[in-house]
C-alpha cells in the first residue's frame, strides 16, 4: 500500500483519485475548493495544502486547469516544494506548457525529486471507466515506478520520451483532433450544399483514405446534431492557444491552428463554450450561412 | 458478354479497361494518345474517337483528367453524344465539378440515356489491384445495371445519391485528405521542433482521437522522409481547386481549404508537385525553417 498524493480534485481528478483509493492505497487529498465527500467516505485523507501533501505522499499526482496553476501547486506559498523531501516523484497529468514543463522538472529534479508529465486524453469518461490514454515524459525509471498507477487510471500508457515530451504529444493530438473536426466540418457543409445527403457521403467516405475517428464519432454528432460534451470548446480552445503560445517561442508556424483558433472563438462568441468541439461545425455553417440538412 | 467502352486509357484507365477485358467483354477503346498495346493484346477494340465508341458499346466509361476533357469526350466534335442511341449507360469515373456533372447528366438523359458518375479513390494501385472505391451518382435501376462491372474494376462500391452526389463525396472525401494531411504535418513538425521524437507521439496518438488512415500512412511518410507517390501533389491541387471553385458558386467557405490550397501552391513552387501528397509537409517546414528530425 503506497502512500499517494492527489492534488486538484475537479470533474477529472475526482474519478481519477477514487480509482487509486479503491485499489488500496493511502492517498492525501488536496484542492482548491471542498474535498468531494464521495472521496473522505472511502477512505481519502484531507490535507491543508499541497505542502502537506507534498510532507505526507511519495507520489505526487496533480491534476489542474493550467500552467499558472500547476505552478503554484508546485512552487507558491504552501506548495509541494515547501513540503517534499530527497526521492518523491511528482506527477503532472494536467495538459500544460511543454516548454515550462521542462523548467518545473528541472527544478524538482534540484530537491532531489523525479518529475513526470503525464497528459492525458479520454476526458471525464475516460478518467470515470478508467480507459485514459496517458503520455509521458520522463525518464525510465521513474516511468516504471509510476506505471502501476498509471494503469489504475488508465488503459494505453505511453512512454514518449524525456521531460515535456508527454506535454508535447498531447498538444500535438489536440492540434490534430481540432484540425480533423474542422476538415470534417467543411467536407460536411460543403457536401450538404450541394445537395448530397451528409450520412450517405459520410458512410461512403468511411473505409478510404478520409477515415478518421473524428470523421466517425464526431462527424456523426453534426449530422444529429447531439453537441453535448464530451471534450468542451472552451477546453479545446485553451489547449490550441497553449500550442500557438508554444509554438511562436519555438518559432514553428502552424497556419490551420492559427485560423481553427479564430473559429474556436467565434463558436464561444456564439455562446457554445460549453458545448463539446464538434460545435466547431457551427462556425462553418455561419460562414456559410447554411446548416447541415439531414 | 456484354458490349463496353473505355474513353481515357491512361495510367487509371488501363488497368480498369484491362479487368473489364480479362472478364470476358467486348470492350471498345478510345484515348487522346496511342492505345496501349497490352488492351489489343488481350482483346481490346480500338475505336478512332469517342462517337464510335459510343455507336459500338451499350455501358461506356469514361476516365480522363478533367470536367473540360469529360465535356469533350461527350459532347465534342466527335464525342460520345453523336453515336449514342437511346438506352445505352454513360459512366463518368474521372473526378470533376459536381455542378457540370448535373448539367452533363440532364443532356445525356435528354438523349434517352442514363448517366452515373462514378469517381473513384485508391489511385493507380487500386486500379491494377480492382480495390479502388467507387463513390456513384445515379438513379437505382442505372446503379444496379452498371454494379457488375463496377465490382470488377472496385471493392467499396456506394450508391451516394442522385448525379453529381458521387462527385460531391469525392470532393468530400478529398478535402478530408488535405486537410488531415495538413493537420498531421503541423503537429509533427511542432513536435519535432519542440524535441520530441516525432515516431514516439505519432505511435502514442494512433488509438485515441487523432487516430486517421492520414496520420498511421502518410504521417510515416513524413517521418521516414519517403515522398514517392502515391497520390501526386499535382493532382490533389487539382482537386481542391475544384471544390475551391464549386464552394464559390455554390456560396459555401472552407477556410481551412483555401489556406491549405496555398500550401499545395508553394509545394509545387518547390518543383514537388510529382511528389506524394504527403509532401505538404515540407511547406510547414519550410515556413517554420525547420525539417522533421527522426
Amino acid at each position: 500500500m503506497a502512500k499517494l498524493g492527489f492534488i486538484g480534485l475537479g470533474i477529472m481528478g475526482i474519478p481519477m483519485a477514487g480509482h487509486l483509493i479503491k485499489a488500496g492505497n493511502e492517498v492525501y487529498l488536496h484542492t482548491r475548493s471542498e474535498i468531494s465527500k464521495e472521496l473522505l467516505d472511502i477512505g481519502g485523507i484531507a490535507c491543508k495544502n499541497a505542502c502537506e501533501v507534498g510532507k505526507n505522499a511519495d507520489i505526487i499526482f496533480i491534476m489542474v486547469p493550467n500552467t499558472n496553476h500547476v505552478y503554484d501547486v508546485l512552487f507558491g506559498k504552501d506548495g509541494i516544494s515547501n513540503g517534499i523531501s530527497k526521492g518523491k516523484y511528482i506527477v503532472d497529468m494536467s495538459t500544460i506548457s511543454p516548454i515550462d514543463t521542462k523548467e518545473f522538472a528541472k527544478k524538482i529534479n534540484d530537491l532531489g525529486c523525479e518529475y513526470l508529465d503525464a497528459p492525458v486524453s479520454g476526458g471525464d469518461v475516460g478518467a470515470k471507466n478508467a480507459t485514459l490514454s496517458i503520455m509521458v515524459g520522463a525518464n525510465e525509471e521513474a516511468f516504471e515506478t509510476v506505471k502501476p498507477y498509471f494503469e489504475i487510471m488508465g488503459q494505453n500508457i505511453t512512454l514518449v520520451g524525456k521531460n515535456g515530451d508527454g506535454q508535447i504529444a498531447k498538444l500535438a493530438n489536440n492540434i490534430i483532433v481540432a484540425l480533423n473536426i474542422e476538415a470534417v466540418s467543411e467536407a460536411l457543409v460543403f457536401a450538404s450544399k450541394a445537395g448530397a445527403n451528409p450520412q450517405k457521403v459520410k458512410d461512403a467516405l468511411m473505409g478510404g483514405f478520409a477515415t478518421s475517428k473524428v470523421l466517425d464519432i464526431h462527424g456523426q454528432k453534426m449530422i444529429d446534431r447531439t453537441f453535448e460534451p464530451g471534450f468542451k470548446v472552451e477546453l479545446h480552445q485553451k489547449d490550441l492557444n497553449l500550442a500557438l503560445d508554444n509554438a511562436q517561442k519555438l518559432g514553428v508556424a502552424l497556419p490551420n491552428t492559427a485560423n481553427t483558433m479564430q473559429l474556436y472563438n467565434s463558436c464561444i462568441a456564439d455562446g457554445e463554450g460549453q458545448k463539446d468541439h464538434s460545435s466547431l461545425v457551427k462556425s462553418i455553417e455561419k460562414l456559410s450561412n447554411f446548416e447541415i440538412q439531414k
